[in-house]
C-alpha cells in the first residue's frame, strides 16, 4: 500500500530539509494537511519568494535581496575593520551581543574538503580581494572552535599574513555562568593558557 | 539587526511546521538557500499542488486526491470488517503488517477535549451512519494505548454497541523481541490480564 501521487511527492520533498527524514516529513505532511493549510499555502509562497528573490551580497556574501546587505550599505559602519564568520546566524549574534560596528564576510560555511568545500566555495577569493584592496587595519575570526573553524581560521590568517593585516580570534574559554568542575578539558586548557593579567 | 525581508519571512513561514522553532527554521532556510534551491523550489511546488490537490475520501477520512481512497474504491475488500485508526500513517502499519482486507475509518486524531478536539472533528458521525447503514460485522479499534487513544477507543465502544455492532480492540502486551524485565509495569500488566490458553 501506499499514500495518494501528491500525498507521497509532498513527503519526498520535505525530506530535502536537513534532519528531517521519512517519519518526520509524514508527519509534518500530515499536520500541515489536517490542521494548518494557510500555513503550508503560505510555507509553499515564502519559499517560491525566497529562492527567486534572495540572493548573496555581492560584497559580504549574506543573504539580501539588494546588490549589498543592509550592514555594507549602512553609513557610519567602520570598514577598517572586518569579521568572518561562518553564517548569516552568527552576524546577528555578534551585532546583537556585541557593540561591533565594522563590517563582515559571510564564509556560508568552513573548509572541509571531505564534504567538497575548499577555499572557492567560502568565496575567500572576494575576501583575499578586500584583504589586498581595502584598507583593512584588522580580520577578526570569529569561526566557530570545532576542528573545520579552527582548520578555516588558519587558513584566514595565513592570507591576511600574506596582505599584512593584523589577523584576531576570538578568545575561547569558560563561558560566564559555567562552574570549572563541568568544563571539559579542552575548553579550561583554552582558558588557562589564554589568561590575561588583572590591570 | 535583522535579516531580509523575504528571509524574515521565509523564516516565520516554516515554523508552521510541528517541532520546528525559530532556530530550526533558520537553519532550515539557511541550507535551503545555500545548498538545495532546487530542493525548495519542488518543496514549494508540492506544498502547493498537495493543498489544492489532496482532500479527504469522503468514506474513511484518508487523504486522497479523488471521492474515494485507494482501499475504499478497491474491489475486493470485505465491507463487513472496519477498522479504526487515529492517523493515515496507521493505516499504512495496518496494511503493510496484517493480512487485514476490511475497510477502514481515519479519525485524523484523537479525542481531546482541552485541545478542542470532540467527535465533530474526528468526523465520528460519518463513523455513526456507516455503522447504521451497512452491514457492519466488527468494528476493530486500532487507536494508541495512550490516555487520549484509550478514552477515544471507549466512545467509538459505546457507539458501535449502540448499533449492536460488536467492537474489538487490537491487543496491548509484550512486543516481540523485548524482555520482561525491561517492561513497564502497565503494558505487563496488560498482558498478564490478556494472557490466552495455549491451544
Amino acid at each position: 500500500m501506499s499514500y495518494s501521487p501528491l500525498l507521497i511527492r509532498l513527503i519526498d520533498a520535505l525530506q530535502c530539509m536537513p534532519g528531517i527524514g521519512r517519519k518526520s516529513a509524514q508527519r509534518i505532511a500530515f499536520h500541515l494537511l489536517e490542521r494548518n493549510r494557510d500555513g503550508a499555502k503560505e510555507m509553499s509562497t515564502a519559499l517560491a519568494a525566497a529562492v527567486s528573490g534572495i540572493g548573496h551580497c555581492s560584497r559580504c556574501r549574506m543573504f539580501t535581496e539588494h546588490e549589498l546587505c543592509k550592514i555594507c550599505s549602512a553609513s557610519g559602519r567602520d570598514g577598517s575593520l572586518l569579521c568572518a564568520v561562518e553564517s548569516p546566524a552568527d552576524v546577528m549574534a555578534v551585532e546583537d551581543a556585541t557593540g561591533y560596528r565594522g563590517l563582515y564576510f559571510v564564509l556560508m560555511g568552513h573548509l572541509s574538503p571531505l564534504d567538497g568545500v575548499g577555499p572557492e566555495e567560502l568565496g575567500l577569493e572576494a575576501l583575499e580581494k578586500r584583504l589586498a584592496d581595502e584598507d583593512v587595519k584588522e580580520l577578526i575570526i570569529a569561526t566557530n572552535p570545532t576542528v573545520e573553524g579552527d582548520a578555516t581560521a588558519h587558513f584566514l590568517a595565513d592570507m591576511a599574513s600574506r596582505h599584512n593585516v593584523p589577523a584576531s580570534r576570538i578568545a575561547h574559554g569558560v563561558p560566564l555562568g559555567a562552574e570549572l568542575e563541568y568544563i571539559d578539558g579542552g575548553t579550561l586548557s583554552h582558558a588557562f593558557f589564554g589568561r590575561r593579567l588583572i590591570d
